[in-house]
């Protein structure tokens, strides 16, 4: 392994932790030796790979979109209404039409939306050193997935342009879609019912159910990433676990708790000091936080 | 390509179908050409990868594991008793054990269950036709994936070795799945709540979560594929929709409606001959049933 394959990870013990990991299980002579088929790594979206602060991309849209069917509301009546308000959000803005409309949707938002901080593009606020290392472990027979708390179909729209991951390797939250035989053909309509909401201890089953394997590599950054974790770290080969903490506020954003749905970072942290698991301090460890513009 | 790529296919319409379909989406200079990324293959389990006749191998699997269980019943008393007695058994043999037990337990059952009539493991009563058209479509670029109403993790612990498929790519019916930290450490349990039976109109929609991609080949034997494969029809792409019509009474079984859920044909030929779409006569189109044994 050339040692400028991570060149946006300063040489701290971070980086020492997966190049020595990846060495290590890639190596048929090494006890920690797994095999390729065996090599799976998972990954939350929203602070893992990509920025969520101030406010996730999704729900700007979600936003953006309410407005335009003339139905317009603010972040603060959604904070007030709680639970109850989002989900009167989601069925107005991710139901009722076709998977192919969606797709088209969210692909229009996300070419002339951007994000309010860095005026760049929601797809330009990718980590740039986790892109690298999805690179890394691709490059080392790893076959990368996400486990994210974010909408499946939403993601899906970006994720093989921003991370090179095929739409099957990005499982999120999902609604129920309807098959029908409309005017244009067959199609699938999305609904307002919620199959799957993709966060803590669903993330596990998830995996299980899309993956079938347990995964060798996870990394996340909130306490809804902790049983993805767990998980992974009972597996019987040598496992990495990784913990995105959000250290930089002059760069990006410093705090320890998801700005929407509230999850901290303490159970997280307290696991990741019991179990040696990796904390990516982001101020510390990252020499670039966004791919260049 | 070679022209015993399919060695087990006599030289009927059937084959020049798929042969002609193959070579026409793979050329980079047909009109048909199909890129390597969008080449997704969908096919059902029961029926047409292999023999579910005359009871399906997860249903005898159940049966034997009651019995063991000390609640052993009958074909007949399951038949008396409909819906709300399968709903039981399966609550009874499915569930309440973490998903690696019961992956032993399904590897166990299957290395000493043999079939009634052919006795040969349920595993070598796969379709070798099917099995060389699996091989051949992965050669040419093919992702293949199983959508089938089978339960997911039983067919997961054959599957790989059966077809060669990894377990993400075997989707059936399944149960929620619970995960705890126990004593043994964190572990998933599977519980009697059914999240998804994947039959009919629900195929389309397993395709968009799993896979995310629509399907340029598609293959079913009964009305229960029905959707799959109009969904399939209805790409862009030049696609291909093929129909496992069980004909052949002497070497397998010639029948028109499934044996336990009841589901006929007479949809899936009716759209089969409306549409063109290419419906194999076993007991013609086939040189081979089973692998030799």
């Amino acid at each position: 392994m050339s040692a400028d394959e991570l060149p946006s990870w300063r040489e701290t013990t971070a980086k020492q932790s997966i190049v020595e990991f990846v060495a290590a299980v890639t190596d048929p002579d090494s006890p920690d030796f797994i095999p390729e088929r065996d090599r799976i790594a998972v990954f939350d979206n929203d602070g893992t790979l990509w920025t969520e602060q101030p406010v996730y991309a999704q729900l700007v849209f979600a936003l953006d979109r309410a407005a335009e069917l003339g139905h317009p509301t603010s972040l603060e009546e959604l904070h007030a209404g709680g639970m109850e308000a989002l989900t009167k959000l989601v069925a107005l803005t991710h139901a009722g039409i076709t998977t192919e409309e969606f797709d088209a949707l969210c692909r229009n938002w996300l070419a002339s939306a951007r994000h309010p901080r860095f005026g760049r593009p929601y797809p330009a606020t990718v980590y740039q050193p986790m892109v690298e290392l999805l690179g890394l472990l691709d490059r080392n027979g790893f076959t990368c997935w996400i486990f994210s708390g974010g909408g499946t179909d939403f993601m899906r729209s970006w994720t093989a342009d921003g991370y090179g991951l095929p739409p099957h390797r990005v499982i999120g939250s999902v609604g129920e879609t309807e098959f029908r035989v409309g005017d244009g053909g067959p199609e699938l309509v999305k609904t307002a019912k919620v199959a799957i909401i993709n966060d803590g201890p669903q993330k596990p089953s998830s995996i299980h159910r899309h993956v079938g394997q347990r995964p060798a590599v996870a990394a996340g950054n909130t306490d809804g990433d902790l049983a993805m974790l767990q998980w992974t770290a009972a597996s019987p080969y040598r496992t990495l676990e990784l913990i995105v903490h959000h250290t930089d506020g002059d760069r990006e954003y410093a705090y320890d708790r998801d700005p929407i749905l509230g999850s901290g970072t303490g159970q997280i942290l307290a696991a990741a000091a019991e179990h040696k698991w990796t904390v990516i301090d982001m101020a510390a460890d990252w020499a670039a936080i966004h791919p260049d513009a």
